[in-house]
């Protein structure tokens, strides 16, 4: 097992009807921006709840933030953060809204030249202005963790940030918001949370068998609870542990102490930039072919999880392993999910080779576990998902 | 899935050689108050470890905090920490110190008539003094919550205390302090971390998969694990897995959101105050006899526990609860621990009455999962474990 530091102080609150709370939760006289995505909040009643448990507060409102949350529209609600002297930020909304306003905790208090180079130079921020979240989307594990991920079209850019002071003051989860989600943002949700978990897991063994055991919990879970979710959003059940998985999916316990590899989300990221796919269905073009390339790196946990999370007790470990890749591309097709790239655009070729260069610009020369993955390997990956 | 609160601020330090990191954690200005227990520190190299960190650092030290912390010792320490101005405890030792230094936390801000009131009051600190610990014995899982036990000779009991204001700043785990463990207290740490996890899992079903899974992922771990540990307490994976299995088993992560039942340590209590048992062998004399007695109620949660953890697969629900209670108490056999109370004391006759009647007289009418376990059946339990 390898040394780590683990410190989460993110206030969660859990459960049906857990929305009221908000009240409790943000300073008397805090004056708040209160942040969200496109509107749907307005339809399913959340606005509602969150409305009225902010009463007796001070609060602005900043909707519009979209998926893959723009650069161009935070700056925006950065500017009312300063003419409205705003002090606490609360997102309402699902994985970009929450990126978002953690971006804009950190930009509120930055004092170099421009944001922008909170996201171009890696700048940790330890101390945000405050905020809180009230989840409508399980999936990206933000409401959390303290990492964001922050898109720019004009450069058509999505990169990341974080640092200790990004952690959400608390996070409201209440499972019944997930009535009132699109299927296709359900699948899109299991998938994300899947893959978090199978990148910081599918690595090599380091004997961290406490952390290799909550990951496949993990895993088995979301396996035993999608068909259910997506059959009947108000099975109560089911939705709480798809939401609490998604969370703990990300929340950083179980990458504790073992190596990881973000390889399969950083291409993924280029997907969703240069064409526009849901994130988490970039995962699922990409993942069965970085487990394919980089097999007898990684065939060990592959066969690991082939025994404990997909019950395949037969065959040598290269039989196990590989029987793991078919049931991960099997599961994301089950749930509706197309796994190569050709499924979602005609024009991807070229697409291999931009991302390869793409990578060599920004200086990534070796991604994956073991920093090995150069740009040529990264290109045939690629190629390999078309 | 029941509704819960989730917030554990406790930062954790975990690995080989990080004792050192003291120094960083502990601000410049703080005036610290050391506490450790009978001074096994000195000999094996921790209290020197722990010195040179705090070099830099005005301490005072306190030493002799015994097993089972004992409020008059620490009404000693806490005499030196208003008399010497302190500002920061920092514990050094096992789960007693770390519990003897949160009441110490409670005790140094509270301002009723006397710091007893705490115990027997049941006062929940909202913030205490600030401190942190060294791990020295894992066990108890007190250097990841906000929980203690604390005794008084005097009256022979053993009563518990906490509040969101006692989670240790920092707490550092260095699994290499287990070489110096007798075995004695590492086969009680091993018995007291499973019995944690039993306490908050062997309950009845409510749907928290999530939960139900990690637990008996600290389950198996801690099987697999403990006769590694035990052949040799320098396998440092082993011992990192112990470890952090501990911590994992008494954090609060997998009782959330599912019901407890803390009737074996409100039972166990009783027979280290009247007989000086150590803790942990107190847990493995009742739970035979506690999952016996409540059969009925516990035997769905029983018999999965056996499919998962002993994985036994054949039989009734009936059969397989019960092969659940053998392997378990099986397990604590092969550790080397009785399980009988006969086994440690001649004079055990009346200790079912003693304990049932303490029970009414504090008012404890009702304890387990359902409260439903009054003093006449507590009474029936110890009975059965003579």
């Amino acid at each position: 097992m390898n040394n780590f530091d683990f410190k989460n102080p993110t206030k969660i609150i859990f459960g049906k009807d857990t929305i009221e709370k908000l009240k409790e939760e943000i300073p008397a006289n805090a004056k708040v921006l209160m942040l969200y995505g496109g509107g749907s909040i307005k339809k399913n009643g959340i606005y509602d709840q969150v409305k009225t448990a902010l009463a007796k507060i001070d609060t602005v409102e900043f909707g519009g933030i979209p998926a893959n949350p723009e650069y161009a529209v935070l700056m925006q609600a950065l500017k009312v953060i300063k003419e409205e002297n705003i002090n606490y930020l609360l997102a309402v909304g699902g994985g970009s809204v929450i990126d978002g306003t953690k971006f804009l905790s950190a930009a509120a208090v930055y004092d170099g030249d421009t944001p922008w180079e909170i996201l171009t130079k890696n700048i940790r921020t330890a101390k945000g202005m405050p905020f809180g979240t009230v989840l409508t989307l399980p999936a990206t594990g933000s409401e959390m963790n303290s990492g964001a991920v922050i898109t720019r079209a004009e450069t058509k850019e999505k990169l990341a940030m974080g640092g200790p002071g990004l952690f959400p003051e608390f996070s409201i989860l209440d499972p019944k918001v997930i009535t009132s989600i699109p299927e296709r943002q359900l699948v899109n949700g299991i998938t994300d949370a899947f893959t978090h978990v199978l990148e910081q897991y599918m690595t090599y063994p380091v004997g961290a068998l406490l952390q290799d055991r909550f990951a496949e919990s993990i895993l088995q879970t979301l396996i035993e609870v999608a068909p259910k979710v997506l059959k009947d959003p108000a099975d109560y059940n089911a939705a709480a542990n798809f939401m609490w998985s998604c969370t703990m999916a990300l929340n950083g316990l179980i990458q504790k102490g073992v190596p990881t590899d973000w390889a399969i989300h950083a291409m993924g990221h280029e997907l969703t930039a240069l064409f526009g796919i849901d994130h988490a269905r970039t995962l699922a073009v990409i993942a069965p072919s970085h487990y394919k390339f980089n097999f007898e790196d990684k065939k060990e946990k592959l066969a690991q999880y082939a025994e404990r999370v997909w019950n395949i007790s037969e065959g040598s470990i290269d039989d196990k392993a590989y029987a793991a890749i078919e049931k991960t591309e099997g599961f994301f097709k089950e749930l509706g999910i197309d796994t190569k790239l050709s499924d979602y655009t005609k024009d991807y070729e070229g697409t291999a080779e931009k991302i390869a260069e793409r990578f060599t610009n920004r200086g990534w020369l070796g991604l994956g576990e073991h920093q090995s993955l150069s740009p040529d390997k990264v290109e045939k990956i690629v190629k390999m998902a078309y």
